[in-house]
């Protein structure tokens, strides 16, 4: 097999993993091809959590893989969870190669995979599209390696950036095809986190909108002095509802875990949650993928913090003025020198909005 | 010759007539082609106001003329003005066909030269590439059909929508290349318009400062109460300052004149000066197309009075936080239904920044 040639069935093995994008967490979602005398015999990719895993899922479907080789976009796990290790699925099934975009981060693997793979007189190559194969689960190993979720946070703005009016309406600034895109981000994600203030001004329903099958996203409500109404809309269905607070009212704790929802108490700093604790608690609870849909309290706080891996911003065509209520909250800007620098990584079209995705800038 | 051979030497055309762009104010920029028995025998493009027009300019490139076909991206002329007229020029060197993209909305013109040329046996065709051609000249055509001038108004800002921080501190929000881009638009303007807040401020030039030829733009500063400083570094070379104001004032009038400046009066509006007066003098000073770099006060005027044409906006990737001043001053946004809506028409990146332009919306 070529070098190019390997790439190929890796990228058919990337395509693949996508399938499990809006499905497979908190696991993280894998591809498999596998390939004899240059043909490919079967694919695969994870499926649910606590149902097969994108090796066993191809080797199901075909009973000739004796010499094959698999590409897979993530090492084989080497370790009992609710799915037996794929590793040892592979060296029954009789594998000959196995090809690995990247070695898994997770603690429990971390080339446990790759060692049991060779023990076994299997050959072994791991770095082949290398750099896809880490944007396909950036939350998961994000959490794996740092103990913390990638954190997105999604934000509608007029072009004079301004997010609602005065008086705080703000439905609707962008267009339908916009907001429809949301959802898209919303299933993509393992939890929504929103501030309290958001809550009881909007209250919004904050699941994902989406016509096809998705795990849904845990709802976070960040309300430090928990003053959470029992009669929000999101606690219609709330048994996926976390309220993260600073209260240690037992009473009011009480009365939300009677209505469904999981109470969790973190540290105050200036007043409101520790967003370190909060976003590390969340890891914990393992959320991969976190979207943020806040005001500008929260987001300018989250701006400050250095902790957002993405700013996603959709900017309709449209001009509130400077009366309008702005993006980002934020204290102390007293020379260019304090200006906050980001990156732009993305920008397109939806509808008659664009849609702008921003990182931190690193350099 | 086929529909599809004209429109290839219409293009032909329409790119030459670019050459003058930055020329040939305030005429319109004009291409031409001459063409015998399918092949180019001339190309030619209007030359700086006073100098030849495109046709004549073509037509002093080949002894070869007779039964040529002449493509011209704007109808020939049939007027004496600074040159004599181009209708003339291409019947004395026997042209025996005349393809041109539009009629010229101009009075002096308006049919007349087609006219001639038909009267004198020419075969006449109009309307190849006519959405191309109309592109080519915006400012002076709507100057000919509205008795305005082009308006485009430039801003900086964060992507937060502001365009400088608290303090007035603006430099600089964006890069060096969006500055650089900057000076190119300046470049094909007749003129920039400033308000006086902005010269008390950052006393800018207000200068083309690009290094091919071009014809500088004129520099107008709205000054409705005459707050002019003599000392200001637009007054410099003061012989293209024009001062717009709503104030008698003779003496303050005259020093500003002693220094080279022209100053106009208009009437007042809210204090300030009138703004559709403004552009109805400034066109009927011959300006074809204005570059409005002005603070949050006049644009909020400006976006009010429906007067803008084109929104060109440089978007850098930073957060200026809600402190910092805004873009549009906007009064009486009660309701989403007062904000004001644009229509996206070009994106692209500048360096690390976004240029977006944005027309008003007509539907």
């Amino acid at each position: 097999m070529t070098p190019s040639q390997d790439a190929a069935y890796m990228a058919r093995a990337v395509k693949l993993a996508e399938n499990g994008r809006y499905t497979t967490d908190p696991n993280p979602h894998v591809g498999c091809v596998l390939v004899k005398d240059d043909k490919v015999i079967a694919e695969g990719w994870t499926q649910r959590a606590g149902f097969a895993h994108a090796e066993v899922d191809a080797l199901a479907k075909t009973d000739n893989a004796r010499g094959a080789t698999a590409y897979v976009t993530l090492e084989p796990c080497s370790h009992h969870g609710k799915t037996g290790p794929c590793s040892d699925a592979l060296i029954a099934a009789g594998i000959s190669r196995v090809v690995v975009a990247m070695q898994d981060p997770n603690p429990l693997v971390a080339g446990r995979g790759l060692q049991k793979l060779r023990a076994a007189g299997v050959e072994v190559q791991v770095g082949v599209l290398q750099q896809e194969a880490e944007k396909l689960n950036q939350g998961f190993f994000k959490r794996m390696r740092q103990g913390l979720p990638w954190i997105r946070s999604k934000l509608a703005m007029s072009l004079d950036g301004r997010t609602a009016l005065a008086s705080g309406e703000s439905q609707w600034i962008t267009s339908a095809s916009a907001r429809q895109d949301v959802q898209l981000w919303r299933a993509a994600s393992s939890a929504i986190v929103t501030g309290i203030d958001t809550v009881l001004y909007d209250d919004p329903q904050l699941n994902a909108r989406v016509d096809f099958d998705a795990v849904q996203p845990v709802k976070v409500v960040l309300d430090s002095q928990l003053r959470m109404p029992l009669s929000a809309r999101l606690l219609e269905n709330a048994v996926d509802v976390w309220i993260i607070t600073c209260s240690d009212d037992a009473l009011k704790q009480q009365k939300l875990r009677d209505v469904g929802c999981k109470v969790f108490q973190v540290g105050a700093q200036n007043g409101r949650a520790d967003l370190a604790q909060v976003f590390k608690l969340l890891a914990e609870l393992q959320i991969n993928t976190v979207l943020i849909e806040a005001g500008a309290t929260l987001n300018g706080a989250l701006l400050d913090s250095g902790l957002i891996d993405e700013w996603l911003i959709y900017m309709a065509p449209c001009v509130l003025g400077d009366q309008a209520r702005g993006l980002f909250s934020l204290s102390g800007m007293l020379t260019m020198q304090d200006k906050k620098n980001l990156r732009l990584i993305d920008a397109r079209q939806i509808g008659p909005d664009l849609r702008l995705r921003y990182q931190a800038k690193t350099d």
